[in-house]
Protein backbone atom coordinates (compact mmCIF):
# COMPACT_ATOMS: atom_id res chain seq x y z
CA UNK A 1 0.00 0.00 0.00
CA UNK A 2 0.93 3.65 -0.69
CA UNK A 3 -0.51 6.19 1.95
CA UNK A 4 -0.32 10.16 1.49
CA UNK A 5 -1.02 12.84 3.11
CA UNK A 6 -3.18 15.52 1.37
CA UNK A 7 -3.80 19.11 2.13
CA UNK A 8 -7.41 20.27 2.23
CA UNK A 9 -9.40 23.40 3.93
CA UNK A 10 -10.53 21.06 6.69
CA UNK A 11 -6.75 19.80 7.58
CA UNK A 12 -4.39 17.31 6.27
CA UNK A 13 -6.26 13.81 5.81
CA UNK A 14 -4.58 10.30 4.98
CA UNK A 15 -5.57 8.53 2.30
CA UNK A 16 -4.30 5.68 -0.29
CA UNK A 17 -2.98 5.10 -4.13
CA UNK A 18 -4.84 3.27 -5.89
CA UNK A 19 -4.91 2.95 -9.98
CA UNK A 20 -2.28 2.39 -12.34
CA UNK A 21 1.24 4.04 -13.06
CA UNK A 22 0.23 7.16 -15.01
CA UNK A 23 -3.06 7.54 -13.46
CA UNK A 24 -3.01 7.30 -9.76
CA UNK A 25 -6.29 7.67 -7.78
CA UNK A 26 -6.58 8.86 -4.08
CA UNK A 27 -8.61 6.79 -1.80
CA UNK A 28 -9.60 8.86 1.17
CA UNK A 29 -9.00 6.98 4.05
CA UNK A 30 -9.95 9.18 7.02
CA UNK A 31 -13.17 7.49 7.81
CA UNK A 32 -12.95 3.98 6.04
CA UNK A 33 -9.77 3.32 8.11
CA UNK A 34 -10.48 5.23 11.44
CA UNK A 35 -7.16 6.75 11.52
CA UNK A 36 -6.80 10.52 11.82
CA UNK A 37 -3.32 10.27 10.06
CA UNK A 38 -0.87 8.39 7.96
CA UNK A 39 1.30 7.70 11.61
CA UNK A 40 -1.61 6.71 13.39
CA UNK A 41 -2.51 4.63 10.07
CA UNK A 42 1.23 2.80 10.11
CA UNK A 43 0.91 1.60 14.01
CA UNK A 44 -2.56 0.39 13.68
CA UNK A 45 -3.20 -3.15 12.50
CA UNK A 46 -6.57 -2.86 12.39
CA UNK A 47 -6.59 0.44 10.77
CA UNK A 48 -4.04 -1.55 7.51
CA UNK A 49 -6.51 -4.34 7.24
CA UNK A 50 -9.42 -1.83 6.87
CA UNK A 51 -7.27 0.18 4.37
CA UNK A 52 -6.04 -2.77 2.60
CA UNK A 53 -9.67 -3.84 2.24
CA UNK A 54 -11.26 -0.41 1.13
CA UNK A 55 -8.69 -0.33 -1.50
CA UNK A 56 -9.50 -3.04 -2.73
CA UNK A 57 -13.00 -2.47 -2.93
CA UNK A 58 -12.43 0.63 -4.74
CA UNK A 59 -13.41 1.68 -8.12
CA UNK A 60 -10.90 3.83 -9.14
CA UNK A 61 -12.43 5.43 -11.97
CA UNK A 62 -14.90 6.50 -9.43
CA UNK A 63 -11.74 8.62 -8.12
CA UNK A 64 -9.89 11.91 -8.01
CA UNK A 65 -6.79 12.01 -9.88
CA UNK A 66 -3.69 12.30 -7.52
CA UNK A 67 -2.37 14.66 -9.95
CA UNK A 68 -5.15 17.48 -8.53
CA UNK A 69 -4.71 16.65 -4.84
CA UNK A 70 -1.81 18.80 -3.19
CA UNK A 71 0.27 16.71 -1.11
CA UNK A 72 1.77 17.46 2.37
CA UNK A 73 4.81 15.57 3.39
CA UNK A 74 3.22 11.52 4.03
CA UNK A 75 4.33 12.27 7.65
CA UNK A 76 5.29 14.73 9.68
CA UNK A 77 8.29 13.57 12.14
CA UNK A 78 8.99 14.74 15.44
CA UNK A 79 12.47 13.56 15.08
CA UNK A 80 14.28 13.30 11.65
CA UNK A 81 17.66 12.00 12.05
CA UNK A 82 20.21 11.48 9.21
CA UNK A 83 22.96 9.56 8.21
CA UNK A 84 25.85 10.79 6.33
CA UNK A 85 28.65 8.40 4.98
CA UNK A 86 26.75 5.49 5.06
CA UNK A 87 27.11 3.94 1.32
CA UNK A 88 30.72 2.13 0.52
CA UNK A 89 32.39 4.96 -1.61
CA UNK A 90 30.93 8.11 -0.32
CA UNK A 91 34.07 9.18 2.12
CA UNK A 92 34.08 12.37 4.04
CA UNK A 93 36.49 15.23 2.66
CA UNK A 94 40.40 14.45 2.57
CA UNK A 95 39.71 10.41 3.64
CA UNK A 96 40.73 7.92 0.53
CA UNK A 97 37.93 5.65 -0.80
CA UNK A 98 39.75 2.81 -0.10
CA UNK A 99 39.83 3.31 3.75
CA UNK A 100 37.61 0.52 5.49
CA UNK A 101 34.24 0.47 6.39
CA UNK A 102 33.54 3.03 9.41
CA UNK A 103 32.94 1.40 13.13
CA UNK A 104 29.84 3.23 13.86
CA UNK A 105 27.09 5.26 11.99
CA UNK A 106 27.19 9.15 11.40
CA UNK A 107 24.16 10.36 12.75
CA UNK A 108 22.85 13.98 12.18
CA UNK A 109 19.55 16.20 12.95
CA UNK A 110 17.09 17.65 10.39
CA UNK A 111 14.91 19.96 12.05
CA UNK A 112 11.38 20.44 11.84
CA UNK A 113 11.41 23.29 9.73
CA UNK A 114 12.91 21.66 6.98
CA UNK A 115 10.33 19.06 6.10
CA UNK A 116 8.24 19.98 3.07
CA UNK A 117 5.96 18.29 0.63
CA UNK A 118 7.02 16.62 -2.24
CA UNK A 119 5.89 19.08 -4.50
CA UNK A 120 6.28 21.78 -2.48
CA UNK A 121 9.33 23.49 -4.08
CA UNK A 122 12.44 24.77 -2.15
CA UNK A 123 13.21 28.00 -2.09
CA UNK A 124 16.68 29.32 -1.94
CA UNK A 125 17.10 32.21 0.98
CA UNK A 126 19.65 35.19 0.08
CA UNK A 127 21.87 33.62 2.96
CA UNK A 128 22.65 30.38 0.75
CA UNK A 129 26.12 29.58 -0.76
CA UNK A 130 26.16 26.00 -2.34
CA UNK A 131 22.82 24.34 -2.38
CA UNK A 132 23.30 20.12 -3.55
CA UNK A 133 20.92 17.40 -3.28
CA UNK A 134 20.97 13.79 -1.91
CA UNK A 135 18.84 11.09 -2.64
CA UNK A 136 17.79 9.15 0.09
CA UNK A 137 15.98 5.75 0.92
CA UNK A 138 13.84 7.31 4.35
CA UNK A 139 12.54 4.70 6.75
CA UNK A 140 9.28 5.76 9.02
CA UNK A 141 9.08 4.72 12.51
CA UNK A 142 5.33 3.13 13.16
CA UNK A 143 5.77 2.01 16.92
CA UNK A 144 7.94 3.30 19.99
CA UNK A 145 10.94 1.63 19.54
CA UNK A 146 13.54 2.09 22.69
CA UNK A 147 16.59 -0.65 23.06
CA UNK A 148 15.66 -2.92 19.96
CA UNK A 149 17.55 -6.00 19.53
CA UNK A 150 18.30 -6.07 15.46
CA UNK A 151 16.77 -9.36 15.00
CA UNK A 152 13.35 -7.25 15.60
CA UNK A 153 14.02 -3.96 14.45
CA UNK A 154 12.74 -3.67 10.94
CA UNK A 155 9.59 -5.18 13.18
CA UNK A 156 8.89 -1.13 14.22
CA UNK A 157 9.36 0.16 10.70
CA UNK A 158 5.95 1.20 9.02
CA UNK A 159 7.48 1.96 5.91
CA UNK A 160 9.55 3.31 3.66
CA UNK A 161 9.74 7.03 1.68
CA UNK A 162 12.26 9.13 -0.19
CA UNK A 163 14.25 12.07 1.43
CA UNK A 164 15.86 14.71 -0.31
CA UNK A 165 18.21 15.69 2.33
CA UNK A 166 19.43 19.12 0.78
CA UNK A 167 22.50 20.76 1.97
CA UNK A 168 24.62 23.91 1.58
CA UNK A 169 27.93 22.71 1.48
CA UNK A 170 29.41 25.91 2.05
CA UNK A 171 27.30 26.88 5.40
CA UNK A 172 27.80 22.41 6.25
CA UNK A 173 31.77 22.73 6.38
CA UNK A 174 31.93 26.27 8.46
CA UNK A 175 32.19 24.50 11.48
CA UNK A 176 32.85 21.14 12.96
CA UNK A 177 28.81 20.40 13.09
CA UNK A 178 26.73 20.65 9.94
CA UNK A 179 23.46 21.44 11.28
CA UNK A 180 23.29 24.87 9.81
CA UNK A 181 23.88 23.86 6.33
CA UNK A 182 21.14 21.26 6.79
CA UNK A 183 18.76 23.06 8.57
CA UNK A 184 17.32 25.65 6.13
CA UNK A 185 13.75 25.99 5.90
CA UNK A 186 12.27 23.36 3.37
CA UNK A 187 15.42 21.55 2.75
CA UNK A 188 13.59 18.07 3.71
CA UNK A 189 11.57 18.11 0.75
CA UNK A 190 9.95 13.87 1.66
CA UNK A 191 7.60 11.42 0.21
CA UNK A 192 5.98 11.42 -2.13
CA UNK A 193 4.40 8.79 -0.39
CA UNK A 194 4.63 6.00 2.36
CA UNK A 195 4.83 2.54 0.65
CA UNK A 196 4.34 -0.39 3.48
CA UNK A 197 7.31 -2.93 3.31
CA UNK A 198 4.82 -5.32 1.73
CA UNK A 199 5.51 -3.95 -1.28
CA UNK A 200 9.45 -3.17 -0.59
CA UNK A 201 10.66 -6.08 0.19
CA UNK A 202 14.31 -6.69 1.35
CA UNK A 203 15.17 -2.77 1.79
CA UNK A 204 18.91 -3.47 1.33
CA UNK A 205 18.14 -4.55 -2.48
CA UNK A 206 16.47 -1.21 -3.75
CA UNK A 207 18.20 0.79 -6.85
CA UNK A 208 18.55 4.47 -5.50
CA UNK A 209 18.87 7.18 -8.71
CA UNK A 210 19.02 11.19 -8.92
CA UNK A 211 18.69 13.09 -12.08
CA UNK A 212 19.23 16.60 -12.93
CA UNK A 213 18.81 18.15 -15.74
CA UNK A 214 18.35 15.30 -17.05
CA UNK A 215 21.36 13.25 -16.42
CA UNK A 216 21.70 10.75 -13.92
CA UNK A 217 24.24 11.72 -11.41
CA UNK A 218 23.65 9.01 -8.68
CA UNK A 219 23.00 5.26 -9.22
CA UNK A 220 23.88 3.09 -6.56
CA UNK A 221 21.94 0.01 -4.60
CA UNK A 222 21.57 -0.22 -1.34
CA UNK A 223 22.84 -3.30 -0.75
CA UNK A 224 26.15 -1.25 -0.40
CA UNK A 225 25.24 0.36 2.16
CA UNK A 226 27.43 0.36 5.68
CA UNK A 227 25.06 0.08 8.19
CA UNK A 228 21.94 -1.41 7.49
CA UNK A 229 17.91 0.04 7.53
CA UNK A 230 17.71 -2.67 10.54
CA UNK A 231 20.84 -1.97 11.88
CA UNK A 232 20.33 1.77 11.98
CA UNK A 233 17.17 1.58 13.77
CA UNK A 234 18.39 -1.12 16.15
CA UNK A 235 21.64 1.47 17.22
CA UNK A 236 19.76 4.46 17.48
CA UNK A 237 17.23 2.82 19.77
CA UNK A 238 20.10 2.03 22.25
CA UNK A 239 20.27 6.17 22.76
CA UNK A 240 16.86 7.65 22.30
CA UNK A 241 13.28 6.32 22.18
CA UNK A 242 12.18 6.82 18.60
CA UNK A 243 8.45 7.94 18.45
CA UNK A 244 5.96 6.82 15.72
CA UNK A 245 6.31 9.13 12.70
CA UNK A 246 9.98 9.72 13.17
CA UNK A 247 11.96 9.78 9.98
CA UNK A 248 15.32 7.41 9.76
CA UNK A 249 17.10 8.71 6.60
CA UNK A 250 19.69 6.35 5.80
CA UNK A 251 21.88 8.15 3.79
CA UNK A 252 23.07 9.79 0.26
CA UNK A 253 25.56 7.30 -2.23
CA UNK A 254 28.40 9.21 -3.81
CA UNK A 255 28.06 10.67 -7.22
CA UNK A 256 29.01 9.38 -9.74
CA UNK A 257 32.51 10.04 -11.12
CA UNK A 258 31.38 12.74 -14.12
CA UNK A 259 28.34 14.29 -11.48
CA UNK A 260 31.17 14.92 -8.96
CA UNK A 261 33.70 16.63 -11.68
CA UNK A 262 30.69 18.75 -12.83
CA UNK A 263 29.43 20.23 -9.37
CA UNK A 264 27.68 23.27 -9.44
CA UNK A 265 25.28 24.83 -6.42
CA UNK A 266 21.50 24.24 -7.49
CA UNK A 267 20.15 27.97 -8.64
CA UNK A 268 16.44 29.00 -8.71
CA UNK A 269 14.76 27.52 -12.12
CA UNK A 270 17.00 23.60 -11.46
CA UNK A 271 15.07 20.04 -10.10
CA UNK A 272 16.12 17.06 -9.38
CA UNK A 273 14.33 13.54 -9.42
CA UNK A 274 15.27 11.04 -6.68
CA UNK A 275 13.99 7.78 -7.67
CA UNK A 276 14.04 4.48 -5.40
CA UNK A 277 12.80 0.96 -6.76
CA UNK A 278 9.34 -0.01 -5.79
CA UNK A 279 8.94 3.15 -3.91
CA UNK A 280 8.70 5.98 -6.38
CA UNK A 281 10.00 9.24 -7.34
CA UNK A 282 10.62 12.35 -5.52
CA UNK A 283 11.13 15.42 -7.97
CA UNK A 284 12.16 19.01 -6.46
CA UNK A 285 11.70 21.97 -7.81
CA UNK A 286 13.90 25.21 -6.67
CA UNK A 287 13.12 28.80 -6.43
CA UNK A 288 14.83 31.79 -5.80
CA UNK A 289 12.16 32.99 -2.93
CA UNK A 290 9.41 31.25 -0.75
CA UNK A 291 6.62 33.29 -2.56
CA UNK A 292 7.49 31.44 -5.56
CA UNK A 293 7.43 28.21 -4.13
CA UNK A 294 4.15 27.60 -3.31
CA UNK A 295 3.46 25.01 -5.41
CA UNK A 296 4.42 23.76 -8.87
CA UNK B 1 8.97 38.03 36.12
CA UNK B 2 9.63 34.23 36.44
CA UNK B 3 7.51 32.06 34.47
CA UNK B 4 6.93 27.80 35.05
CA UNK B 5 5.09 24.55 33.67
CA UNK B 6 3.53 22.74 36.42
CA UNK B 7 1.71 19.03 35.95
CA UNK B 8 -1.80 19.04 36.68
CA UNK B 9 -4.25 15.87 36.26
CA UNK B 10 -5.53 18.03 33.67
CA UNK B 11 -2.38 18.56 31.70
CA UNK B 12 0.47 21.27 31.68
CA UNK B 13 -0.47 24.73 32.68
CA UNK B 14 1.64 27.96 33.13
CA UNK B 15 2.16 30.08 36.28
CA UNK B 16 4.44 32.54 37.26
CA UNK B 17 6.56 32.32 40.51
CA UNK B 18 5.96 34.81 43.44
CA UNK B 19 7.59 35.46 46.95
CA UNK B 20 10.52 35.52 48.29
CA UNK B 21 13.57 32.99 47.95
CA UNK B 22 13.65 30.60 50.14
CA UNK B 23 9.65 30.93 50.14
CA UNK B 24 8.70 30.56 46.48
CA UNK B 25 4.91 30.34 45.88
CA UNK B 26 2.89 29.55 42.71
CA UNK B 27 0.55 31.66 41.21
CA UNK B 28 -1.32 29.51 37.99
CA UNK B 29 -2.01 31.67 35.04
CA UNK B 30 -4.00 30.30 33.03
CA UNK B 31 -7.43 32.10 33.45
CA UNK B 32 -6.17 35.58 34.87
CA UNK B 33 -3.68 35.80 31.54
CA UNK B 34 -5.77 34.04 29.05
CA UNK B 35 -2.89 32.11 28.21
CA UNK B 36 -2.75 28.34 26.83
CA UNK B 37 1.28 27.85 27.83
CA UNK B 38 4.10 29.75 28.43
CA UNK B 39 4.99 29.70 25.00
CA UNK B 40 1.54 31.68 24.39
CA UNK B 41 2.63 34.01 27.66
CA UNK B 42 5.61 35.24 26.28
CA UNK B 43 4.50 36.24 22.95
CA UNK B 44 1.56 38.08 23.75
CA UNK B 45 2.24 41.60 25.33
CA UNK B 46 -1.20 41.52 26.36
CA UNK B 47 -0.74 38.10 28.39
CA UNK B 48 2.27 39.77 29.90
CA UNK B 49 0.80 42.90 31.04
CA UNK B 50 -2.29 40.81 32.84
CA UNK B 51 0.53 38.60 34.36
CA UNK B 52 2.26 41.38 35.88
CA UNK B 53 -0.99 42.71 37.39
CA UNK B 54 -1.35 39.61 39.03
CA UNK B 55 1.68 38.83 40.55
CA UNK B 56 1.54 42.64 41.74
CA UNK B 57 -1.99 41.88 43.29
CA UNK B 58 -1.42 38.37 44.52
CA UNK B 59 -0.54 37.40 48.01
CA UNK B 60 1.65 35.11 48.48
CA UNK B 61 0.55 33.71 51.68
CA UNK B 62 -2.50 32.20 49.94
CA UNK B 63 -0.89 30.31 47.76
CA UNK B 64 0.55 27.08 47.14
CA UNK B 65 4.18 26.47 47.55
CA UNK B 66 6.42 26.05 44.77
CA UNK B 67 8.28 23.03 46.30
CA UNK B 68 4.86 21.50 46.29
CA UNK B 69 4.47 21.76 42.70
CA UNK B 70 5.68 19.11 40.10
CA UNK B 71 7.34 21.06 37.44
CA UNK B 72 7.75 20.46 33.87
CA UNK B 73 10.10 22.41 31.53
CA UNK B 74 9.19 25.66 31.05
CA UNK B 75 8.86 25.33 27.82
CA UNK B 76 8.52 22.55 24.85
CA UNK B 77 10.99 23.79 22.07
CA UNK B 78 10.03 22.13 18.42
CA UNK B 79 13.58 23.28 17.95
CA UNK B 80 16.47 22.95 20.79
CA UNK B 81 19.58 24.35 19.05
CA UNK B 82 23.34 24.29 21.18
CA UNK B 83 26.11 25.93 20.45
CA UNK B 84 30.13 24.59 20.76
CA UNK B 85 32.95 26.23 21.99
CA UNK B 86 31.15 29.67 22.23
CA UNK B 87 33.09 30.89 25.57
CA UNK B 88 36.86 31.61 25.34
CA UNK B 89 38.76 29.12 26.51
CA UNK B 90 37.04 26.23 25.55
CA UNK B 91 38.02 24.84 22.33
CA UNK B 92 37.68 21.41 20.14
CA UNK B 93 40.28 18.49 21.25
CA UNK B 94 43.72 19.03 20.03
CA UNK B 95 43.15 22.59 19.60
CA UNK B 96 45.48 25.29 21.69
CA UNK B 97 43.67 27.82 23.68
CA UNK B 98 45.35 30.42 22.18
CA UNK B 99 43.92 30.08 18.65
CA UNK B 100 41.73 33.04 17.73
CA UNK B 101 37.64 32.92 17.64
CA UNK B 102 36.21 31.00 14.90
CA UNK B 103 34.80 32.70 12.37
CA UNK B 104 30.97 30.71 12.74
CA UNK B 105 29.06 29.52 15.45
CA UNK B 106 29.23 26.00 15.76
CA UNK B 107 25.57 24.48 15.77
CA UNK B 108 23.96 21.31 16.87
CA UNK B 109 20.49 19.88 17.47
CA UNK B 110 19.41 17.75 20.51
CA UNK B 111 15.99 16.28 19.53
CA UNK B 112 12.47 16.41 21.44
CA UNK B 113 13.00 13.03 23.67
CA UNK B 114 16.14 15.00 25.43
CA UNK B 115 13.82 17.73 27.09
CA UNK B 116 13.37 17.19 30.83
CA UNK B 117 11.28 19.13 33.74
CA UNK B 118 13.79 20.77 36.10
CA UNK B 119 13.40 18.37 38.89
CA UNK B 120 13.45 15.10 36.66
CA UNK B 121 16.35 13.41 37.17
CA UNK B 122 18.30 11.79 34.11
CA UNK B 123 18.70 8.24 33.35
CA UNK B 124 21.90 6.51 32.74
CA UNK B 125 20.73 3.96 30.35
CA UNK B 126 22.55 0.65 29.91
CA UNK B 127 24.26 2.20 26.77
CA UNK B 128 25.88 4.95 27.93
CA UNK B 129 29.23 4.96 28.39
CA UNK B 130 30.74 8.58 29.54
CA UNK B 131 28.03 11.02 30.90
CA UNK B 132 29.29 14.70 31.17
CA UNK B 133 27.02 18.07 31.98
CA UNK B 134 27.67 21.52 30.34
CA UNK B 135 25.50 24.36 32.63
CA UNK B 136 24.16 26.73 30.00
CA UNK B 137 22.25 30.00 29.87
CA UNK B 138 19.49 28.91 27.12
CA UNK B 139 17.48 31.59 25.34
CA UNK B 140 13.76 31.34 24.90
CA UNK B 141 12.25 32.27 21.57
CA UNK B 142 8.75 34.05 22.13
CA UNK B 143 8.35 35.73 18.54
CA UNK B 144 8.94 34.18 15.15
CA UNK B 145 12.39 35.54 13.86
CA UNK B 146 13.77 34.96 10.05
CA UNK B 147 16.13 36.72 9.07
CA UNK B 148 16.35 39.34 11.79
CA UNK B 149 19.11 42.10 12.18
CA UNK B 150 21.23 41.59 14.55
CA UNK B 151 20.06 45.17 16.73
CA UNK B 152 17.01 44.15 16.33
CA UNK B 153 17.73 40.23 17.45
CA UNK B 154 16.85 40.44 21.09
CA UNK B 155 12.90 41.82 20.67
CA UNK B 156 12.79 38.07 19.60
CA UNK B 157 13.88 37.05 22.73
CA UNK B 158 11.01 36.17 25.57
CA UNK B 159 13.25 35.12 28.36
CA UNK B 160 16.29 33.03 29.69
CA UNK B 161 16.45 30.39 31.41
CA UNK B 162 19.13 26.96 32.29
CA UNK B 163 19.88 23.91 30.54
CA UNK B 164 22.10 21.27 31.25
CA UNK B 165 23.29 19.91 28.00
CA UNK B 166 24.28 16.39 29.10
CA UNK B 167 26.31 14.57 26.93
CA UNK B 168 28.06 11.09 26.70
CA UNK B 169 31.58 12.16 25.39
CA UNK B 170 32.21 8.54 24.13
CA UNK B 171 29.30 8.49 21.52
CA UNK B 172 29.66 12.07 20.80
CA UNK B 173 33.51 11.20 19.74
CA UNK B 174 32.60 8.01 17.97
CA UNK B 175 31.90 9.94 14.64
CA UNK B 176 32.29 13.33 13.10
CA UNK B 177 28.64 14.38 14.81
CA UNK B 178 27.55 14.85 18.17
CA UNK B 179 23.96 13.71 17.77
CA UNK B 180 24.07 10.58 19.33
CA UNK B 181 25.98 11.58 22.05
CA UNK B 182 23.56 14.70 22.90
CA UNK B 183 20.12 12.85 22.28
CA UNK B 184 19.78 10.09 24.55
CA UNK B 185 16.38 10.33 26.27
CA UNK B 186 16.54 13.09 29.24
CA UNK B 187 19.61 14.79 28.70
CA UNK B 188 18.12 18.17 28.57
CA UNK B 189 16.85 18.86 32.02
CA UNK B 190 15.59 22.49 31.29
CA UNK B 191 14.34 25.09 33.83
CA UNK B 192 13.39 25.17 36.61
CA UNK B 193 12.05 28.65 34.86
CA UNK B 194 11.97 31.37 32.37
CA UNK B 195 12.72 34.64 33.31
CA UNK B 196 11.49 37.82 31.26
CA UNK B 197 14.34 40.03 29.70
CA UNK B 198 13.70 42.81 32.23
CA UNK B 199 14.82 40.90 35.53
CA UNK B 200 17.63 39.41 33.26
CA UNK B 201 18.92 42.67 31.58
CA UNK B 202 22.62 42.38 29.34
CA UNK B 203 22.51 38.73 28.81
CA UNK B 204 26.47 39.59 28.53
CA UNK B 205 26.41 40.31 31.81
CA UNK B 206 25.80 37.04 33.54
CA UNK B 207 28.02 34.93 36.06
CA UNK B 208 27.67 31.12 34.61
CA UNK B 209 28.65 28.38 37.76
CA UNK B 210 28.24 24.95 37.68
CA UNK B 211 28.69 22.75 41.58
CA UNK B 212 29.26 19.03 41.41
CA UNK B 213 29.91 17.34 44.61
CA UNK B 214 30.18 20.24 46.41
CA UNK B 215 33.23 21.43 43.98
CA UNK B 216 32.66 24.63 41.70
CA UNK B 217 33.66 23.08 38.53
CA UNK B 218 32.32 25.87 36.23
CA UNK B 219 33.19 29.61 36.64
CA UNK B 220 32.71 31.89 33.57
CA UNK B 221 31.22 35.31 32.86
CA UNK B 222 28.97 35.35 29.30
CA UNK B 223 31.13 38.35 28.42
CA UNK B 224 33.87 35.69 27.62
CA UNK B 225 31.29 34.48 25.10
CA UNK B 226 32.71 34.68 21.78
CA UNK B 227 29.13 35.27 19.49
CA UNK B 228 26.74 37.00 21.87
CA UNK B 229 22.98 35.91 22.71
CA UNK B 230 21.31 38.59 20.09
CA UNK B 231 24.52 37.88 17.66
CA UNK B 232 23.35 33.69 17.69
CA UNK B 233 19.88 35.03 16.99
CA UNK B 234 20.04 37.16 14.22
CA UNK B 235 22.61 34.62 12.40
CA UNK B 236 20.70 31.08 13.19
CA UNK B 237 17.80 32.91 11.66
CA UNK B 238 19.56 33.78 8.29
CA UNK B 239 19.31 30.21 7.83
CA UNK B 240 16.05 28.89 9.51
CA UNK B 241 12.27 30.15 10.74
CA UNK B 242 12.46 30.43 14.67
CA UNK B 243 9.17 29.19 16.39
CA UNK B 244 8.03 30.45 19.19
CA UNK B 245 9.18 28.52 22.10
CA UNK B 246 12.20 27.17 20.69
CA UNK B 247 15.54 27.19 22.78
CA UNK B 248 18.73 28.31 22.51
CA UNK B 249 21.56 27.31 24.30
CA UNK B 250 24.47 29.29 24.30
CA UNK B 251 27.28 26.87 25.04
CA UNK B 252 29.08 25.61 28.27
CA UNK B 253 32.87 27.15 29.23
CA UNK B 254 35.21 25.38 29.80
CA UNK B 255 35.61 23.52 33.27
CA UNK B 256 37.77 24.63 35.60
CA UNK B 257 41.59 23.09 35.16
CA UNK B 258 41.40 21.17 38.03
CA UNK B 259 37.40 19.99 37.61
CA UNK B 260 39.65 18.79 34.00
CA UNK B 261 42.16 17.13 35.46
CA UNK B 262 39.76 15.17 38.02
CA UNK B 263 37.20 14.19 34.82
CA UNK B 264 35.24 11.50 35.44
CA UNK B 265 31.68 9.93 34.41
CA UNK B 266 27.77 11.22 35.98
CA UNK B 267 27.01 8.20 37.30
CA UNK B 268 23.71 7.31 39.90
CA UNK B 269 23.70 9.34 42.34
CA UNK B 270 25.44 12.11 41.30
CA UNK B 271 23.49 15.90 41.02
CA UNK B 272 25.33 18.54 38.88
CA UNK B 273 23.90 22.07 39.78
CA UNK B 274 24.18 25.11 37.61
CA UNK B 275 23.52 28.31 38.53
CA UNK B 276 23.43 31.85 37.05
CA UNK B 277 23.23 34.85 37.76
CA UNK B 278 19.66 36.62 37.91
CA UNK B 279 18.32 33.25 36.82
CA UNK B 280 18.57 30.82 39.61
CA UNK B 281 19.63 27.55 39.47
CA UNK B 282 19.01 24.39 38.11
CA UNK B 283 19.88 21.05 40.09
CA UNK B 284 19.94 17.64 37.87
CA UNK B 285 20.09 14.02 40.29
CA UNK B 286 21.65 10.89 37.85
CA UNK B 287 19.77 7.76 38.20
CA UNK B 288 20.20 4.20 37.05
CA UNK B 289 17.06 3.80 35.28
CA UNK B 290 14.12 5.65 34.28
CA UNK B 291 11.90 3.68 36.91
CA UNK B 292 14.13 5.60 39.65
CA UNK B 293 14.12 8.91 37.81
CA UNK B 294 10.32 9.75 38.32
CA UNK B 295 10.92 12.51 40.84
CA UNK B 296 13.07 13.23 43.25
Amino acid sequence: MRFVSYRTAAGVRPAAVVGVHGDERLLDLTAVAGAPDVVALLGDPGALARARAAIAEADPAELPALADAELDAPVRPGKLLCLGYNYRGHVPDGVAPTASDPEFPDVFVKTPNTIGGPDDAVAIPDAALDVDYEGELALVIARRAKEVPLEEALEYVGGYTILNDVSDRAWQRRQSQWALGKCFDGFAPLGPWVVTPDEVGDPQQLDVEVERDGVVTVAQSTSTTIFSAAYVVHYLSQTMTLEPGDVISTGTPQKLPAAQDAHRALVPGDAVTVRISRIGQLTTRFTASADEGARR
